[in-house]
C-alpha cells in the first residue's frame, strides 16, 4: 500500500539534465550553464561569510536583494519576490493560484517541468503547441484556465514572442501568466515593462544563467505587490539562504561584467548558428544561450549518443507530435570549437 | 477580483521570529539560533567555493552529504533526503501526502508551521491537546488522519515523548507519522531506530540548530527508500545549493566540535531552567536547545516586551485554550546571565 497521493504515485517526475559528478573532460553544453566564472565580487561575498551569517536565520524576504533588483528594473522593492532559484517561484505560483482540477496552460515543445507542477498540484495539464515559426497559438488565450506559463525566451528552440503580443494574451486570459524569463537576459526585449501595466502578469527570472550561479539557487520574481504578498504566505519562510542573498546581490552588483558576460555568449551563439545551419540542421534564431537543432543530416538521438561517447554532453529532446532534435547550450569558444569539430567528424 | 486559491487568501501566513536587521547589541533569544560558531571546517569549505562550483547546477540529490549522513546514521544512503532546512521536508511530506479535505494531525501548543503547511494544501487540520505533562494524548492516534506531525523534541516546551511511545503511535496511525526531530541532538534519546521498524514513520532534522547553520538552509529526511523515491517527484529539482552542500557535509564531518557545542548549550540549559524556576515560572524539562516559561510571578506578554525594550528578544507564544508563555532560546553563559539580571530587575 502507498501512502502518496494517487497523482503523485502515477507520475514520473521531472527528470533534470545530466549532471556527471567527478568526471573531467567531459563538455557539459546540456543544462545551459554559463561557461564564464560569475563576477569576482561574488567570490569575495561568499569568501566574507562570518560565523554570525551562518548561525542565525537569514532574512526571510532577502531584503537587500531585493532593494537592489528593485532599483536594477525600476520598481518599489514590494513588487520582487526572491525564490531558491526561479523553480521555486514557479511552485509557489501552482501553489498560490491553483487548486486540484484547475486547468493549468502552457506551450509546447517547452520546459517540462509545468507539467511535473501540474501533476504535483493535482491540476489538470494543456500543452498549446506553438506555431510553425514558434509563434504564439490563439487557442492559449484559454478562458477557463487557471495559470498559464509563457517560458520567453522559450526552451528548447530559444525563440522569443513579442512583448506586445504577451499583452494581448494576458488581456484575454482570465488568470495569472507567468512568464518565465529565465533566459531573458540574452534577449533584446523583456516583459517587466507589461507587470506595470496589467496585474495577472508574473515575470521570473534566474540566475543561474546569465550571472554563471545555476550553483546557488536564486531567482526572483516581479508582480503587484498585492500578488507578491500572497505568494509571500505560500513560500517556505526561509526559501534563500544567507550565502546565496550575498552572492546574488554581488552578482546583480556587477553590471559591467554581467554585460561583457552576455556579450561574449551571445557572440558564440551567432556563430554556433550559423556553424549548425553549415552543417546542414534547421536552427531557429535564438535569444537565448542555447540552440535547437532540428531537422539535420543525421538522427539526433544518435549524434547525441555518439557526442556522449565523446564526452560531450547535448540535451537529446523528443517532444512527440513535435519532432525531436538537440538542444545544445553556448560553451566558450573553445568548447563550440569541440563540439563543431567532432560533429562535422560524426556527420561526414 | 484575487487570482488566489480561497484557501490561500483566507490564511494569515506562518510568521517566523523576528529578525532584527543591521542592529548590533540585540540579544536574540527567540529563534533557537545556537550561540556558538560553526565548526571551522564549515567555514573552510565555504571559502573554498570555486567558480566552477558556482556557474554548474548543484547535485540534485546531495549524495556527498547523503553518504555521510547515512553513514553517520548506520542506514545505506538512499533512506536520506535532503533539503533547503527542514520546512522544505515538510513542505514535500505535506504535497505528497496529503490532498485537499485530508486531514493532517499534530499536537498543541507545537510548531504552528504545520497549521499553514495543510492550509496552503487546503486540507482539514486537527490539533490534539497535549497531556497535562506534555505527553501523547490517546485521540492522536486518528484513523482517518492522512499525514500525521510529532515533533519531538516539541516547541515551546522542549519535552520528548519516548520512542516505545512514538511505536505505539506509529502502529496505530494508517498514514505517515512526520517525526519533526529539529532539536533532537539535545535529547537523550531518538527515532531513527523506529524508521527501519516502521514504514510509515518519517524522521526530519535540521542543522540550523545543533550545527549552528540556520544561515544555509539545511536539513534531512529518513525514511524508506520507497517514501524517499516518491519526495524525490515532489521536491524542487536542485533544492539544496552547492555551497550549502559543502557547508553542510563539513559540518557533520567534524562530530567533535558538535558535541562539545551541544554540551556546552546543555549545560546553559539546565541553569536556564534552574533560575527561571527559582523565579517563579513553571519550567518542564528541557531537551531541546529552549526552555519554556510559563506561569510565573509576571503577565508574560509583559515581560516579552519589557526584555524588548531593553534590547532583549524572547518569544511570547499564546495557544488559545492552552495558555501562553515565553519560549527563550539558550544562549551563550554570558547572554543568559544578562537575561536573567534584566528579568530579576524586571519581576522585583
Amino acid at each position: 500500500m502507498s501512502f502518496f497521493r494517487f497523482n503523485v504515485d502515477g507520475m514520473a517526475g521531472y527528470q533534470p539534465g545530466e549532471q556527471p559528478r567527478g568526471l573531467t573532460g567531459v563538455l557539459k553544453l546540456n543544462t545551459n550553464e554559463n561557461p564564464y566564472p560569475a563576477s569576482p565580487r561574488v567570490f569575495e561575498a561568499v569568501r566574507q561569510t562570518t560565523p554570525d551569517a551562518l548561525r542565525k536565520y537569514p532574512d526571510p524576504m532577502a531584503t537587500v536583494f531585493r532593494e537592489r533588483a528593485a532599483t536594477l528594473l525600476g520598481v518599489p522593492s514590494d513588487w520582487i519576490l526572491a525564490g531558491n532559484g526561479s523553480d521555486d517561484l514557479l511552485t509557489i505560483a501552482v501553489r498560490s493560484f491553483v487548486s486540484p482540477d484547475d486547468l493549468v496552460v502552457a506551450p509546447t515543445p517547452s520546459y517540462t517541468l509545468y507539467r511535473s507542477l501540474a501533476q504535483i498540484q493535482d491540476a489538470q495539464y494543456r500543452e498549446i503547441p506553438f506555431t510553425a515559426e514558434w509563434g504564439l497559438p490563439d487557442a492559449f488565450a484559454d478562458p477557463s484556465a487557471r495559470l498559464a506559463f509563457l517560458p520567453n525566451p522559450n526552451s528548447p528552440s530559444g525563440t522569443v514572442i513579442e512583448p506586445s503580443r504577451v499583452r494581448a494574451l494576458a488581456r484575454r486570459l482570465r488568470c495569472p501568466l507567468v512568464v518565465d524569463e529565465a533566459y531573458v537576459d540574452f534577449a533584446a526585449q523583456d516583459c517587466v515593462s507589461l507587470v506595470r501595466e496589467l496585474k495577472n502578469v508574473i515575470v521570473t527570472r534566474s540566475l543561474s544563467k546569465s550571472y554563471s550561479l545555476a550553483g546557488i539557487r536564486f531567482g526572483y520574481a516581479v508582480a503587484w505587490p498585492e500578488v507578491i504578498r500572497g505568494m509571500i504566505k505560500v513560500k517556505d519562510s526561509y526559501n534563500c539562504d544567507a550565502v546565496s542573498i550575498a552572492a546574488a546581490t554581488a552578482a546583480i552588483d556587477d553590471q559591467t561584467h554581467f554585460r561583457e558576460n552576455i556579450r561574449r555568449v551571445c557572440a558564440t551563439r551567432a556563430r554556433l548558428g550559423e556553424a549548425l545551419r553549415g552543417l546542414g540542421f534547421h536552427v531557429p534564431d535564438s535569444q537565448a544561450n542555447f540552440v535547437w537543432c532540428s531537422d539535420g543530416p543525421a538522427p539526433p538521438r544518435r549524434l547525441y549518443e555518439q557526442l556522449k561517447e565523446r564526452d560531450i554532453l547535448v540535451r537529446y529532446m523528443n517532444y512527440p507530435g513535435h519532432g525531436e532534435g538537440l538542444r545544445i547550450s553556448v560553451g566558450s569558444d573553445a568548447e563550440i570549437d569541440r563540439l563543431l569539430s567532432e560533429l562535422r567528424e560524426l556527420i561526414r
